[in-house]
């Protein structure tokens, strides 16, 4: 009975059109043109490097797309365990009318000649789109992106931001920001001044967040500026400011973008706990990790600064869901949004869907995001939340506390889509 | 059959009179008198304010009850998927014959007459503790409270030493403390005698435990005496120690009230994990989060140095929970105690519960406390604590180790009361 | 029909002959020869001695094997709750015809006969390595172990390496490495080279790992060669070194073993988290606990700098375990390994399994060890295992992905069996 519950609390869910606030989707590439990309994905090509293919076979310079996944393909066999590989399998047979269940050595030629022959068709990204109940796709956008050339009611522009709050010691970084904003950032105030700018430019091309990734040791804090002033004014080409140096010009740039949020009305999305480049002789994308002595703590300075400023909060190590969970019920402007990358496994989604859903405020949640880099990866992302989603309305809602599937499935459906409404301003 | 099982434990639990061994109560007020009184409780003030009501609109001075709870309400259907506040709905059927299975704007005034008829009976206090199974409750008391008024058959006293350890600094609390001990301290020696005269007080009055609540970063250790003297000889009024002259007070106040418990056989509960104020513009007592990296570690220097002493330790973040377990399962004096604050919301109750059953000695458990400020709350929070018992049981007992269900009962019981009377010298 | 499905690969599994791959074996006494030589165990002392049994009566000198045993079994009726108690009783009743399901006060003696009656057996050793399905059970040898006086190809040598890396300031470890490598260790060359004999040693006699056990806080770094010389030059008896200098030497030490694994190809075995004598005062080998404030981080540069090493790894604390998943996911050469210690009790064992799975290469997951001291315990751990496997397997892979039996006991018998094969070299 239970399974049956849960089956048509999930079968409801399916139904509702999407939008994935949180991908990085090239608009004007959206969708896949053959196998290559999707098996291109860092989730395959690291994961067959761990399973022992070298970085050289994988990224060899000018290698034919059918070439890379017939060498990827032979090591989906040590991988087929993997939750990654069974979104793999569920999009080919979903869209590629793939009828196996595993794809190894034997049989990816058939799969790549199906999906080329798919792909092919003028109205891939269409039909990828209307397959995935896809209605707007938030991006990723770097922040001197012109953002011109797609439609931007269906691809969201948002305002990612790492190269500025970390690399401004470079000169190529603080030529972007000068050429983007027509601003050369030699102090607090030329930075805050050209910052204006750009949250200018991205909220006239409708832009919904501004968006970072933050190591595990990253504290902001009120940013001392005579320190961030003098810093910034002895920059020279590309420049190795000291540890202390960097900690206030990082935090700076942090604070400043957060006033512009506040100025211009953005949410802040927060991406907690990556550390860049722990494997450096990995793949590509397939060199970052973690270390999960990190503590939301470290935010509440922030989060007291900036009321009115709303923070959806990605964290990377499950072990700081609690934490989360805990901030998101106290502070006004925290929100729990999705889970991100080595926490996107049903294991911990489970877990940590589990305790939101019993502690923090229904409206104050963003179920999920795909994080993708194509169209074809949404499906079976987000179908793998909806079962987990499906399972914890079932068993914690409807058995647990005797709601109706109606009462259930209006709680799903709101952590699922209203809350991206709700929170980012929804369709324009 | 796993249902019914569960079931059938379920039941047979709750049969099964309480001692609630950590509480809040006034024992001059213990039970409510409106459903402000409830809805006051801070895990529904902060939670309306987390979803957006202002601190204003809660803490407006000389704010009838009536009208409190009528600008709570609304923002109940906003938080009808929390824990928080299904307690409120089972304490509402239980007790005032409310039939609905949602409060908010529509329904609260009848809500709030229905209570009003209830609790205005004038054996109200009787009826709620009688329905709710409870003989004993513990209570939370400061350092100077009287202890006077009120049946400690009932209401057992336990001393609350936050203010001592931490806050000696303020004249107020050596005030407090020199007019509750009879002396002033102003040194190791007199600290130590006047805490002795608080403890006579205080098991004089059948005081049970000493009791504090603890933040991540304290690490108790053989007090520097000499240090902590010189801190104390200079205090003036409202003194600014320097970090290393407050740890070494903290330090030597928490060891003598150490040496107390030993001296006058109580147990010193731990309430380890708090940092207070981390949103100082939150509602009353909806200020406090934690940091999650803290380790009982810290605390092995004290489990050594007092065999003799016996302490119960909560933990605030769940991801302490593995550590209390093994430290309880090497350490004669470690108990595990209940689920605290953060940590008590099913999901993770179930899962420290679960682990503390599959790995500590059965009479070194003390299954839940309520935590509550007004004896309505025991209720529907024990009620939650015996279903995922009765599950764990079922599942890990019954099914999994082939246990008779009146093993596994007694088992429950156990944890759920016998350890309270063998751990805090039960009923007196 | 879960149940059903459950106990069918359980019953599967059950079958699979073992290879044992981390014990502390003696294989000159592999076998108990009384009840007193299993319920000696830490796991029954340390917890009998949490119940309140004093470290006195335990470890009195000439103790009787039935007297300690008809001391210990009284505190079992406190443990009867626990995992290690059900193993003690599913032994029991496996090997010595015990019907009951409690051992205590009342019936302890019976036991103990009918095992000694048992253990009496001149083939029990055979008899029990049979009944486990155990064909090769890896031991923990101390590095300066002859080797010498059983067979090899059934009891599997290990390189033990605690005592190099962490105790070389005492004279009596470098007299044992002196006389057991042939080199005095006075400086990193010598050092390199005296290491050099010991791997010879270890490979010509079948070592299949070199291991070591670590502490929460060890960070291994690229040595400091001329400050680990300048410390290894002053040794003059057991030597005080200073933090730094014990740093300079642990790493330069745990360095040049990774060296030598390169150089040897043996796998190299962390086991990361513990901290040893936290309670100093507890029974032998129950003196350990942990600090969870650790990371995989620390061990980044150390996976970077030997790729050709294989590194199977054990965490301490289970809020470890996501980040070994994700390490082994991103490092070819990370490979989790086992469930240990406090993280070897259900509740953590079905998490961590259940992610593991989910996210790592199929072939880089070493499911369980035994860690035992006597042969007995194989059977009971293993099975313990075994049914948590099923259950993962069935719900997650059979359920959950739709895999047939077959394929999901593929991926049981995989990481149950035959990584051990693939990853220290299988069945000599």
């Amino acid at each position: 009975m239970s399974d049956q519950l849960e089956r048509r609390l999930f079968d409801e869910l399916e139904q509702l059109p999407l939008i994935d606030p949180h991908t990085h989707i090239n608009p004007h590439a959206a969708a896949s043109e053959t196998l290559a990309d999707i098996l291109g994905y860092h989730y395959y090509t690291e994961l067959a490097h761990s399973a022992g293919l070298s970085r050289e076979q994988i990224e060899e310079p000018g290698l034919e797309p059918r070439e890379l996944v017939g060498r990827l393909a032979p090591f989906l066999e040590q991988l087929d365990n993997t939750v990654q590989v069974s979104w793999l399998v569920e999009m080919c047979r979903e869209f590629f009318g793939f009828e196996g269940d595993r794809i190894g050595a034997d049989n990816w030629e058939a799969v790549y000649d199906a999906a080329l022959r798919v792909m092919s068709a003028d109205d891939w990204e269409e039909s990828v789109l209307r397959a995935s109940g896809l209605e707007q796709v938030f991006l990723t956008n770097d922040f001197d992106d012109p953002l011109e050339g797609f439609d931007t009611s269906r691809y969201v522009p948002c305002l990612r931001t790492d190269d500025l709050v970390f690399h401004l010691c470079r000169q190529a970084t603080r030529d972007r920001f000068e050429q983007a904003s027509g601003t050369a950032v030699s102090d607090a105030a030329s930075l805050k001044s050209g910052l204006a700018s750009l949250f200018e430019h991205f909220t006239s091309r409708g832009a919904r967040a501004c968006a970072i990734s933050l190591p595990p040791d990253f504290t902001p804090a009120v940013p001392d500026v005579i320190a961030a002033d003098a810093a910034l004014s002895r920059v020279d080409g590309d420049t190795e400011w000291t540890c202390d140096e960097a900690t206030a010009v990082s935090r700076l740039v942090f604070w400043s973008l957060s006033e512009s949020c506040s100025d211009f009305g953005l949410p802040f999305d927060l991406m907690i706990g990556v550390n860049r480049q722990v494997y450096p002789d990995g793949v590509f994308q397939g060199q970052d990790l973690f270390d999960k002595r990190t503590s939301l703590k470290q935010y509440a300075e922030l989060f007291n600064a900036f009321p009115g400023v709303t923070y959806p909060i990605s964290v990377l190590s499950s072990t700081s869901n609690q934490e989360l969970v805990s901030y998101s019920w106290i502070f006004p402007n925290v929100i729990t949004n999705g889970h991100w990358w080595y926490s996107n496994i049903p294991a911990y989604i489970e877990a940590d869907c589990r305790s939101r859903l019993q502690a923090v405020p229904r409206h104050k949640q963003i179920g999920y995001y795909s994080d993708m880099y194509k169209l074809e990866f949404a499906l079976p992302k987000f179908r793998m939340y909806r079962r987990i989603l499906a399972r914890v309305l079932a068993a914690d809602f409807v058995v647990g506390h005797g709601w109706s599937e109606t009462r259930a499935l209006d709680l799903g459906r709101q952590v699922l889509r209203g809350n991206v409404d709700s929170i980012f301003g929804g369709v324009s």
